[in-house]
């Protein structure tokens, strides 16, 4: 076991690692080399206070507060390498963890790596996925402040993301009122079609096989919502349905939902028709999409990008379209 | 996968959970299921400004930063269920984060704890875990905040945690300088003859298997440290002569060890005479120990519990013992 942490400290803008051929395994090069990769090179933002090479890393906090959030991703549960490059798997470990901080209504300040390799790994794999990590976590706005590597049977990747709540209260998903607004930030659906696909080995519709492959949230809709008075929010990681059905339950109310949500895209749509799956479905239920969901009072304005999807109205944690349950959720009974 | 933060908020005083058959497994009860067993009747301290139950947690940081660190412990690499309880485990994963905190002069806040789980786990084990966690974690002064839980080949435990500098300067490995007294709080080299006890079935020496089973940081000497003026410190994780060479490279100083730091306790020595072993080698280079090891100025009143073990010179990133280098480590030649 050698931490990132345990490295030493390298100017910032040293040169950047060489590729090594992919015959090259963590085992050969041993888990100090292996950490001198993943940090040597990086330019950190200025909320990296001190950044890998001590026993610990120190992040800013600027109002006194700090948000906090943790993934963990297991090869062949949560990702494929025959599926997804190394580099689209860093990005989307990243990405998960980010928009649980963006469902806050905070903005990322830093991210910590702990990272279990079989020995027989290629270290072309990991420098990859540290790739992938770094692009993610700059488009969100933070860097990789610190992380750990060990030996594992199977390819482990557990993220921390840390926030900043920029003096703002948290928006929780229990502060959701009948009468307000539900919005939605970014698509619902298209990770479910892009996974269909792939399981299927169908190679059109690369945009949706990509939604899957590589999620994007609008990190930066997180603060927006909650600077527009957003009452709940969440990122959609478990599906649309379920997950407004974690706001629904906190906040004691029921959610109804228009019907156009449901209204899917040409390209959902023949590639639902081409599986012969329901497209609906991937709307509805689909996870690790990564968009945010969040309520608003009525009177509020929806900030850039959001759009509305229904209503709050009094009640006892169901969410319902055009007041009906949904097929394939906890709720179902017919649709 | 479900994240602890997926979970109802539960009122703080709830009654705990009742215990189940050790039959019943991960598989049986679900995820969600799982989690609600790990945070239900939990008691925060003041620093959880909001615990697990939404996106992500939120955490005290007066000071306007927090220090981070993360370690992940894999089962048969980190610990063996058959030598140590899940409850021992558990302790041992969040002392060694803790101390990392503790190491740069920082008050814990805060862990998240991400648990990779095999299906056919009996929640039994998880439970302890949980016990084992929470117990080192308001031993740190702290809780745990949140989490994650996923399926998993093998018992994969991933720790982040939190820290408050209270205003201080975070105490760095590079700050060593020549004149400075070598100190240690705590014990070295216990943890390594609990190992090689274990690994040879010796059930003797119980207190030895328990400093390796558990390891019992001493939190509050970090942040004692600090305000005393420490100039460097580690905790001792790979062995005092290891860290203290990380901290002699950082500094681009020597380290030289008092001899009579070499002189094991009568316990130490009856317990490497009982295996054929030599007890000054598990002082030198026994990881996991989990001590503090710091440098002083020469003019410094050293901390409570903290005593001199050596000096620091002039030089290069070597560690000796009365000018010699150490066997068993990167500058040996001889001793």
């Amino acid at each position: 076991m050698r931490r990132w942490t345990h490295c030493v400290v390298h100017p910032k803008k040293e040169p950047a690692i060489d590729a090594l051929d992919p015959s090259v395994t963590v085992a050969d090069i041993g888990e100090f080399a292996l950490i001198d990769r993943s940090v040597r090179g990086r330019v950190h933002p200025p909320s990296t206070l001190l950044g890998p090479g001590d026993d610990a890393a120190v992040v800013a906090a600027p109002d006194g507060r700090v948000v906090a959030t943790t993934d963990m991703l297991m090869q062949d549960k949560h990702f494929r390498l025959d599926w997804s490059s190394p580099r689209d798997i860093g990005r989307k470990a990243i990405a998960q963890n980010g928009a649980d901080i963006a469902a806050m209504g905070a903005r990322c300040t830093g991210f910590l790596v702990a990272l279990g390799c079989p020995s027989s790994l290629s270290v072309s794999v990991v420098d990859e996925l540290n790739e992938g990590m770094w692009e993610e976590a700059v488009r969100a706005g933070a860097a990789v402040v610190g992380g750990d590597v060990v030996g594992s049977t199977q390819l482990v990747i557990s993220i921390t993301a840390l926030g900043d709540l920029e003096g703002r209260r948290p928006v929780l998903r229990s502060g959701a009122r009948p009468g307000d607004v539900v919005a939605l930030r970014g698509d619902s659906g298209r990770s479910a079609a892009g996974l269909a696909l792939l399981e299927a080995g169908d190679v059109r519709f690369p945009e949706l096989i990509l939604s899957h492959r590589v999620p994007q949230p609008h990190y930066e809709s997180g603060p927006a919502a909650a600077i527009a008075g957003a009452t709940s929010m969440a990122d959609i990681s478990d599906g649309l349905v379920a997950d407004l059905t974690h706001i629904a339950e906190a906040s004691g109310v029921d959610v109804d939902l228009d019907s156009e949500v449901l209204t899917p895209s040409d390209e959902l749509n023949s590639a639902a028709e081409s599986l012969g799956l329901d497209a609906l479905q991937w709307i509805l239920t689909g996870g690790e999409d990564h968009a945010l969901v969040g309520t608003f009072p009525s009177t509020a304005t929806l900030p850039d990008g959001w759009r509305r999807i229904g209503r709050v109205t009094g009640g006892g944690g169901s969410v319902t379209v055009e007041g009906r349950p949904v097929e394939g959720t906890p709720g179902w009974t017919s649709f």
